[in-house]
């Protein structure tokens, strides 16, 4: 397809892709003359994946394409790739060593995934793994819990997840495509989860402050 | 207690402090001479959370300074404020109207509400509604599944979380002090949860592509 139907099935207008192929998000049509370049489906899927890191991931374009080099990496075998690819999305502050807290929400943080079972010494290389230790030393810091018992109900629901995740993954056929899956829900299910818990709360809250009144006064 | 040891014990430079009490974020302590001031508990409470709201949650200073005032705003009842108050926190990108994936998201989004027995009609006004709107639409897009069947688990999760989170917001004292703990366990027990779920995935992925071939060369 000409590059005017790209933008028209992608939604993504002419001049925002010339742009992402000027900055390597997306490889380069095959020229059918000097000035013109045939896309396929590969490209409106790169398309859209790159859309979704950027405007839903919120991510820097240099980020991106840190993540679509890692997407794109065939030298490892495949859960060392699906663990590059997601382990190469950002992630949130970094802990600071210096500070005290961050010394109590490692102990924290390493206490729940033994409990868990979990691989602590493998997983405490995983990028996400500080941006836990950030998290729990603001709490620390706060004064609000970050023990094992408060963070449990949290891991075993992110331990449900990993398996549907993982299930929708092995859904997608080939390597390439089950890391992109893997890397594309990972970023997209995240507003998801959020929103459902902020709107959870709010129906929480409904039925804790509001419903229990309208009873009483019934 | 003096600048000085707000500083010391919130572990933020009183450089930073001096910046928040420009902008707001941070009430005047008490004058005790024309050029000093003193500094009590509260204050450091909500630097505290000034400091959560700008590093975890990585909100600009005038939106922190919007939840800050929805904090305070003392004229609803409890549910409307901790409503409100949450409702004030950033969201994701808004859904783009025009776009037909975003019919087809809301649609699906006031399924899954009504299938949950969620107060779709009021929630649909709170604005993490639409965040979760948006990110469907970005998975119809790149045609992800974004179906009840598929996002049950995740609003399953969100709800067992929200109790976790409405008990724990109970257990404090006072209409501004349960505000308070809303808004920061809200912001800060995001990056707990999206980190648990990575690390999960990981851990999820080992068991699956790693132990299983462990396993057939044992």
């Amino acid at each position: 397809m000409r590059l005017a139907e790209l933008s028209e099935r992608s939604g993504v207008p002419v001049a925002t892709i010339k742009y992402y192929l000027r900055e390597q998000l997306l490889p380069p049509g095959a020229l059918i003359t000097a000035k013109q370049a045939d896309y396929g489906e590969d490209h409106l899927r790169r398309l859209r994946l790159v859309r979704a890191l950027i405007q839903i991931g919120r991510m820097p374009v240099a980020t991106a394409r840190e993540v679509l080099a890692a997407i794109q990496d065939e030298s490892q075998d495949q859960n060392s790739r699906l663990g590059a690819a997601v382990g190469s999305l950002p992630t949130g502050p970094q802990p600071d060593p210096e500070d005290p807290a961050t010394v109590a929400a490692r102990r924290e943080a390493d206490r729940l995934l033994d409990e868990l079972g979990w691989d602590c010494g493998r997983l405490a290389e995983y990028p996400p793994y500080r941006t836990l230790v950030s998290a729990l030393a603001a709490l620390a810091r706060l004064g609000y819990p970050y023990d094992t018992v408060h963070l449990a109900p949290y891991a075993r629901a992110a331990e449900a997840l990993a398996v549907c995740d993982l299930d929708l993954v092995e859904e997608y056929q080939g390597t390439l495509e089950q890391v992109e899956a893997a890397v594309a829900l990972t970023v997209l299910y995240e507003p998801v989860l959020l929103s459902l818990r902020r709107l959870a709360q709010a129906q929480e809250s409904e039925r804790r402050f509001v419903m229990v009144k309208a009873g009483g006064r019934g």
